[in-house]
């Protein structure tokens, strides 16, 4: 039994699609944000730097989004969910993850949490004021460079279609330019045509 | 045979170690970032992203340093760099390389390139400022809740090790606060005892 503390809309859902679609078997726990429920002390015990997502398994809490991400893939082969056996391309499908985690998301975090890295509300206010350029500019790495279609990483589906697909939720909300990106809205609509994928939207909507 | 492109002092001492650890058949290129060489057309076709690490195989080109790291792990399997049979315990060497890449790195990087996510002089500044403080608590999250002793991951040396040998080379340019972190400085006093440690880094030095 596997246990996933996620926010909704965070990038937990990555791990939260990967689940699902592994069909593992396990249990689904909302952090509060808006209660500020990651700093807790019972939620610092699970997860120290106060982030989501964290999985609780038999064996201890893992974190880190793409971590998690090839663990489940790694746990759960017959769910076939990352080329797990060649190390080439798992490699290629982790250095996608990493990009995201590392590059993408860190500047969409600029936008909302810039308190993490400067103090002065003028120097909040500019990273917020270009955090849609430079969140713009990741996409279109990942449009150009890195998306081979229909799915992330060509013909087979992995956990890195999860991880985009959750990045992806924020393009409206981050005000990234729509037009230069077509494949990925179009990964984004194909994403959505997966039963686990609506399931676990649905899940994380009613949470 | 493998090419890895390196900046001296760049994240990319870590799998540059880790191919000597390896005992690999490798190269390793210079990228002269003082030229600007990442952003040359030759350096951006190899890596489109303008940044080292990249690793050139027989089969691709490879970036980021967590799937660099893996990488090497597991196609040099006789050379025990991480415990790459054992999904657990991989995942949980996975999240240490995440959290160096995605928060500690991140928080150096506002150091000197700030540009990255604002634009105003005083917010560049800002950053600049408060850097010292955010990668000291980086570090002090290592120090202690991650980093077992004497290596990473306990009794066993991976490539985890490498990539913390390779952000503690920023300390104290980063002015991070030393006297927190006893554990982190004797790791990386231990890591300069190990044969392929010193070899690379007098080859960087050279370079």
């Amino acid at each position: 039994m596997l246990t996933l503390y996620f926010a909704p809309g965070g990038c937990s859902l990555a791990p939260h699609i990967a689940l699902e679609e592994a069909g593992a078997e396990y249990e689904a726990r909302k952090v509060d944000f808006a209660a500020n429920e990651q700093r807790s002390a019972e939620y610092l015990a699970i997860n120290p730097k106060g982030r989501v997502p964290a999985l609780v398994t038999p064996r201890g809490i893992l974190t880190e989004t793409p971590a998690i991400l090839a663990y489940i893939a790694q746990s759960f082969p017959g769910a076939a969910l990352a080329p797990v056996a060649d190390f080439y391309e798992f490699a290629e499908m982790q250095a996608f993850n990493a990009y995201l985690s590392s590059t993408l998301h860190v500047a969409h975090a600029h936008g909302v949490r810039g308190t993490r890295w400067a103090d002065a509300p003028e120097a909040i206010d500019d990273m917020k004021r270009k955090m849609p350029e430079v969140v713009t500019s990741c996409f279109e790495m990942v449009e150009q460079k890195m998306l081979r279609g229909p799915w992330v990483m060509g013909k087979r589906y992995t956990v890195a279609d999860a991880y985009l697909f959750t990045v992806a939720q924020w393009i409206e909300k981050d005000q990234v330019d729509t037009s230069v990106i077509p494949r990925v809205l179009e990964h984004r609509e194909r994403m959505k045509q997966r039963p686990a994928v609506a399931k676990v939207l649905a899940r994380e909507a009613a949470a």
